[in-house]
């Protein structure tokens, strides 16, 4: 049995910086090389960044990619590296270059796979499955390939397939058992989502049982406006066993010493020979043909012998901690701004997004504000200086209530109206310093909120991103304890038990409002998350009255969600393209359909 | 030949008001009962509204839907009108009631047509081609149908298909061919776009004669969110010959007599009886299969003649001025606002988005409030009042100062973040207004500006809709000086011609940072409507300086982009769901794929 070394990059790339993330490849490849692989796979989309959205209509964007990757294979011969099989995903169209045509959206794209060998592409493969759910709009994007390729890298036979081919039965992996492969490279764009990883691993045994090969499986690293990705690559054996497995959103190169078939001198797939290229063989399978490829390459053994090893799995709270501080870094960085500023209330919300903030970008580039008010108490503005103490971030005052008076000297305003003032207020003074100094402006509002509204509208909402968007109040609590139990426990104590207040009228608390957050949390997850009515809510055992009031605060909100900062999903269902709602909606659940006209 | 009666009704539906609707069916039932029609048909998801989006998700609301079809079907005949052959969309879903399930997104969905008759669901149908761009995720949302219905109706074979369906060749239209049907009845949910009204024309033309068939098409009116529909119903011969038509953005009942042929008494397309539903045959077409459905009903000829006609089309301006004042005046209705609120300072945009709201809502629900700075000339506030005096609209004036002047006396800002501070404080004291008085805020950017990100976050570009969010600035000139030609001339002339500034700095002009629009709106046109590149748009005449320097504009304002309020679509490609690009993004159109690592 030949044995082959294999590379797995988990790595971070950037949407729309092709030469970056070019860079990037020739830069691993290199360090794969050193330590003697015979074949790097990098991920889903790497040349490109993921997703690329409605970019993958612009021909010059999909010619970008296409050239880049030439490039890349010439580069990487010129680097040396020729011998090295360089498996790499990037966006590609059908066709010679289109740049001036007016194709319609769609037609023709693919999401690609290549490899790169001795300064060629010599293979591509184009992913089968497309996913159109949830996040994902592939069908609107992209044209499923239908056709397996299998690489004959010197005596062994190895598969290329994309992401979602792993998700679905059918297609690639049955054509790879049928055409039988040793291994299967499945490179991946894959989101992170709490628990997602154990998902991951059943999926990756059970499809290497049904191909009856090998399967590694590298999976990106990074924030991407509202998606993290958190790697979580690994090689599993043709019998289902784990062999190696990486960290999780680490960034690192996972080498493994894989014993493989040797390849059928004749492989068993009767077909026809392409006759352009001599070196290419085509049959049909059930559902996909396969292409064949051979490369001369020596997979000759190495002296030493490497296993990757199995790295083990984090808690819950570090999981989602990883996330959240990723997803910021990543907007933070990839987008060029130099620091980020947030107001703090000396309540939990702000207290955890500050400790996040500087977790991700460190205390120079986070800058808090108290803002008190008239109503704010004592402990409040005490809070958010013990937290600035906490953490070393730039800790400033900027009291509020001048702005508030010249407001309410000249117009005519009461209640509510002078409760939202001062939370917009606030956002002018956050925007003002954003504008004049540079920073991102953070909001801090929790999924709770956003779920039922609890927030004003370009007030307290302000920002070009929120780290607990996906995060439910019980969870933010949940994750404060947590981090206070790592080193610096940045976050009061006060801010963690006391109980939570907006502070825009005297003695206000958020249960005169809204219902305990240990209730509420599961209702909202249930009507968000879960697609759940009314009926069912209710014999899931949640009070018929709080279910009512809860729904109808949800169903009035969309219009705010609609205007909200993007944050990183980490649940299943995030508020953004994940759920996807009208504004205008006349459905309350548990309203009849009346017989009357 | 037998003369069947038909009638178009041309509604507006309400997404998610299942009994409002289904009370809209049964008034304009009787409508087309007693104007005589055998057969009346309703838009597409006229039940439910359209597009329900990920409403569809909800057992609940499904149900809701098949329940409210059922119950209409009985009250239909309790209404005297059993007899009415009534066509009507809404949501199915495969199998029984599914309340409790947690049945996988997408699964067993239908966007569904039923025809009525003697109190029961006589026949269904399920769309068969599925649009999953622009705007639309169908792919998302429904399981494609497979079998075309055709229901003889007395002696005529009519068969049901929805919307897209018409869009696609082959499929149901195709089948309708090999089923020998003599009508078939499209209903659609057909968002408007301008000039689209003569893509559909020549559409149902070519499918006519395709299935050498009469086709029946009848289209929603009305707004939801950020589509409005025009109608354009029509009623087409089998020789492709237009025999009546709606009018545009009217709601209206085309009834028209149509010489139909006599059905074969045994078709000609064989096939296997289903023995579960004695009345219903089943063949295979060859991508669809065809169930035949048999209605006893009398096709009598009725004693008089009826001509449907056929009404002219409108103008461009008057066609999308149609367009703005329906989506306006839908969103504030059906999100039951009493009224609606606006800043006015004197320029173009606020005066033609004043003048849509007073064409939509009548001055008494619109506020409009001239928000003068330091910087404002006298000729804004002049102009400001004009407007006001000519459309009657509810005015008021608040001056600004005193508040910007807190703020600068509480803070240390200079420039830009001067500038904004003023838009700043405007948003504030219109949602204060909003809030304390229950309006909606408008806002008024226009597409030149949320493309090039010519605005202030939280400033100007608060409010809950923006009628002229996919109106260039060259277009709302074409529109002001459009509807000065009309009743009422609202603009004052002097908005229309003098040069436009943003009066945040003395002597401020848009031209001071941007291109004149007559330059900016092409290359606009070009890079978002079209996905062009900049060696295209370069190509087609535009100075290369200028297409770089917008390009990065446009891109760089994303974010801005994300938290913008909806407006209504006119345009082939919109801000908001019909263009869906990331935020981080580091694509730079000509910059070249850098070969140094």
């Amino acid at each position: 049995m030949p044995t082959l070394r294999i590379a797995l990059a988990q790595v971070n790339s950037t949407v729309g910086d092709i030469p970056g993330n070019a860079a990037t490849v020739r830069r691993w490849s290199r360090e794969a090389a050193d330590a003697g692989a015979h074949l790097v796979a990098f991920p889903e989309m790497m040349l490109t960044g993921y997703p690329i959205e409605d970019l993958v209509f612009r021909n010059s964007f999909v010619e970008a990619s296409r050239q880049a990757l030439r490039t890349l294979a010439a580069d990487l011969a010129a680097d040396g590296l020729g011998e090295l099989a360089v498996v790499v995903g990037y966006v590609d169209a059908d066709g010679p270059p289109a740049i001036s045509s007016d194709a319609e959206p769609g037609t023709g794209r693919r999401d690609a796979s290549a490899l790169l060998h001795r300064g060629e592409v010599a293979a591509t493969y184009y992913k089968h499955h497309l996913p159109n759910y949830g996040v994902f709009d592939e069908d609107r994007y992209f044209e499923p390939g239908d056709t397996l390729t299998v690489v004959r890298l010197g005596d062994v036979d190895v598969a290329l397939t994309v992401c979602e081919d792993i998700w679905q039965a059918g297609g690639p992996f049955t054509a790879a058992r049928r055409a039988g492969v040793g291994l299967v490279v499945n490179i991946n764009a894959s989101p992170y989502e709490l628990n997602k990883d154990d998902v991951r691993l059943r999926l990756v045994k059970r499809r290497a049982v049904e191909a009856g090969a090998a399967v590694a499986f590298v999976n990106m690293i990074g924030g991407q406006d509202e998606l993290v990705f958190d790697g979580d690559s690994m090689i599993v054996s043709a019998e289902g066993e784990l062999l190696a497995r990486t960290g999780q959103f680490t960034s690192e190169l996972l080498v493994h010493d894989l014993d493989l078939p040797v390849a059928d001198a004749s492989p068993n797939v009767p077909g026809s020979t392409d006759a352009t290229a001599p070196d290419v063989e085509q049959t049909i399978d059930d559902d996909m043909s396969v292409t064949r490829v051979i490369i001369n390459a020596e997979i000759s053994d190495r002296a030493d012998d490497r296993d990757g090893g199995i790295a083990e799995r984090i808690a819950d709270e570090e999981e989602i901690w990883s996330a959240l501080t990723m997803g910021l870094r990543d907007y933070v960085d990839k987008n060029r701004f130099p620091s980020v500023i947030l107001g703090l209330s000396g309540g939990i919300d702000s207290a955890v997004v500050a400790a996040i903030a500087v977790d991700a970008l460190g205390p120079d580039r986070v800058v808090g504000v108290s803002l008190p008010s008239g109503y704010s108490s004592e402990h409040s503005k005490d809070d958010a200086a013990d937290l600035a103490k906490r953490t070393g971030l730039d800790y400033r005052v900027q009291p509020i209530q001048p702005m508030v008076d010249a407001f309410l000297a000249n117009m005519s305003l009461s209640g509510l109206s002078v409760e939202n003032l001062q939370a917009r207020v606030r956002g002018v003074i956050l925007m003002a310093l954003s504008n004049q100094e540079g920073h991102l402006v953070l909001t801090t509002g929790n999924k709770s909120e956003l779920a039922v509204g609890y927030s004003t509208l370009y007030g307290d909402s302000v920002g070009g991103f929120n780290p607990l968007k996906d995060v439910p109040k019980t969870m933010v609590w949940q994750l404060a304890r947590w981090r206070n139990t790592r080193p610096g426990s940045p976050i009061p104590e006060n801010s963690i038990t006391k109980p939570p207040s907006a502070e825009l009228r005297p003695g206000q608390k958020d249960s005169d409002s809204l219902p305990d957050y240990d209730i509420l949390d599961p209702i909202i997850r249930g009507y968000v998350d879960r697609d759940l009515g009314r009926d069912e809510l209710i014999a899931a055992g949640n009070d018929p009255a709080l279910v009512d009031r809860t729904l109808r605060m949800i169903d009035i909100a969309e219009y705010k969600r609609r205007q909200s900062a993007p944050g990183t999903k980490i649940s299943g269902k995030a508020f953004g393209r994940d759920r996807r709602l009208p504004i205008t909606n006349s459905f309350r659940e548990g309203v009849k359909t009346s017989t009357a006209p």
